[in-house]
């Protein structure tokens, strides 16, 4: 090979690996809002734990308004369990506003739920809130939730 | 110049344009922690408006438990002038776990907050809150915040 090509060949080749970190922005928001919908609807049914617990990352964070820290997996299954013990349990949430990372590795996205259940007299109760969940892409290229905390609109 | 010499430079001035995504992550999260934590001493403080303010983005966003949702600069400015009008009102916090994005351009952490006002009889009344922000590192190198959210721990 002539070595007046190893310039042009050269450049390519780093050329090519330094925009690996270039991403599909809107397909990373719709695979995000995607996963956070079906996550959702799976919520909705308060059925399946394994299932629901899978979104989550193992260090995961929820902060539910009034109640303490959510941290880690295992807190996260006794907290989706003990909340599918309350009769009429039911919560489901909607987002929407997704903002990447410039890699496109972390995102943030504003979301506003209902939970609702049933009082000691039988009466449906509903519960709005609002607030933020944060994920992260892993490397196997699915989006993991890190972080969720919301809290209570003005009533 | 010996063309020889194209193949071993080129490759080091890519080498070096690649590598820029790396960054100091110690460095990177004591930037935070230390701005987050001047930005509590002047808001408890509260005094100067515009030096609070600027430690968020145009376009951030606060979620204070039970009010409204209040979005970009303007809407900050008069939740901060409001906030300082009320008897005895002051807020501080204290944030920890710092995490990044792979590219050190986002940053989430988690803070426990106090409020302080004064009731209608003087009575001194504090509120504790604990939550996440998010912040985005500016172009020039400062971290601004873009969310806060926060909401009440169990009474």
């Amino acid at each position: 090979m002539n070595t007046k090509l190893f310039f042009p060949i050269t450049i390519s080749i780093f050329i090519v690996a330094c925009t690996e970190t270039k991403f599909d922005l809107k397909a990373e928001e719709a695979a995000i809002i995607k996963a956070d919908s079906t996550w959702s609807a799976l919520s909705a049914e308060s059925k399946d734990v394994d299932k629901i617990l899978s979104y989550w990352t193992e260090d995961a964070v929820v902060i539910p308004p009034g109640q303490p820290v959510v941290k880690g997996k295992e807190a996260l299954r006794k907290f989706v369990e003990e909340s599918f013990k309350i009769p009429g349990f039911s919560i489901s949430w909607k987002s929407s506003d997704v903002k990447l990372s410039p890699d496109g590795k972390l995102a943030y996205l504003y979301g506003e739920n209902m939970t609702t259940m049933l009082d000691s007299t039988g009466n449906k109760i509903s519960m709005p809130g609002r607030g933020y969940s944060i994920w992260k892409k892993e490397s196997d290229g699915s989006w993991k939730c890190v972080v969720d905390i919301f809290n209570n609109p003005p009533q």
